[in-house]
């Protein structure tokens, strides 16, 4: 592995129950577990296979973990969700710099902290775009707030992560892993963030999405080793 | 599979008469023999198993591969390298069109086909930048030509593409294999760009590079499908 990569973080959402016996997690790994309140569909067809009531598992790892037997959201038998969290991709230095000043550290896990993952997968038309026209769609603008202006406003409250899985799960229907987090009393603030994300008017981005899921959970416990 | 990303391509580099048995090219997908010439290390310490004198099979194909018993590049026993065309991450819509009309098409093989694979790896450094300060150093500003602005002038003989490794082979050396095709008469010309691109005055970019070796080849033959 390039030396270079090890601040690299790896996640992986599977079933509770599926931890690999032989799992090792470093000290810069760590295991949540969370228990699946609602899975709602916003766009797309394609099934997710993870149902509310279900306990569910995410692993952070610094380095790629395979999961023997699991297969792709999407196919039969078991699954893992797996993603990387990449390089900034559209915010400048001082955006990225003025967000990391009023963003929220990452919450505690409680009964009151409100987990939600959103699988969300972009048209062919999307990809085709050439940096400049997908970057403009990110930003504010005269005529837009944009995504990089809609989440800022939220995310002194709304702890926000970004993993990608594009090329990395190649099967999968979505090609990113977006996570939130967030005090249960902030729900209707994170209703109200991803109704403006929607809306073309204000993030002109959402015309390209075609796959999107919300799967709103509990963040129960974290554990730095997983369980004997 | 996500319909959306049917235009992705995949790429293999394989050791001639490892061809797996059961391998089907569609008609998106192709198949390329080289013969391995010279192998230079130009930056880095982490041996390619890549020898002059080899063969060397490339793999396009619009869905991912697995080949069974092969190991990443840098491991024991067999390779295969692998990576996938990713979208734009610099160039813009205006730069991207002038391009792509000034561009050579791919040769066809011939004793006179010079084909030069590049693996490149960058430093953590590069990775933790963010979009602004690589885009900067990718342009051309008045201070450089930079990456994009240099390999434009070479564009009418030296056909290049890029394929990302980065997060898809997490344990090869190298982030990205750039590859280069043209007539063994504008060899010298090739030469002049790779310096070019490696003079951190014009292209500064190249600070970040920390791993670059040559796998200079003949392409010797193109087929839709594999021998039987």
């Amino acid at each position: 592995m390039k030396s270079g990569t090890a601040s690299t973080t790896w996640v992986y959402f599977i079933p509770a129950g599926d931890i690999p016996a032989d799992l090792i997690l470093s000290g810069e790994s760590r295991l949540d577990r969370y228990l699946v309140q609602e899975v709602r569909r916003v766009r797309g067809e394609a099934p997710l296979m993870i149902r509310s009531g279900a306990g569910l598992i995410r692993i952070e790892s610094a380095s790629p973990i395979r999961f023997s037997g699991h297969r792709s959201e999407g196919s039969a038998g078991r699954f893992a969700l797996r993603a990387v969290v990449q390089h900034l991709h559209y915010a400048g230095r001082s955006e990225w710099m003025n967000l990391k000043k009023i963003a929220c550290p990452e919450p505690a896990a409680s009964a009151k902290t409100a987990a939600v993952l959103v699988p969300v997968g972009k048209s062919a038309e999307w990809w085709k775009l050439s940096q400049d026209e997908r970057q403009i769609l990110f930003q504010k603008t005269i005529r837009h707030e944009g995504h990089l202006g809609i989440g800022r406003r939220y995310a002194d409250r709304i702890f926000q992560r970004l993993y990608h899985a594009r090329h990395i799960d190649p099967e999968a229907p979505y090609d990113f892993l977006a996570y939130f987090e967030f005090n249960e009393a902030d729900a209707p603030d994170f209703r109200k963030m991803v109704s403006e994300l929607r809306d073309i008017r204000t993030n002109p981005e959402w015309l390209y999405v075609d796959f999107e899921y919300e799967i709103w959970m509990k963040k129960v416990s974290t554990l730095t080793k997983p369980d004997p």
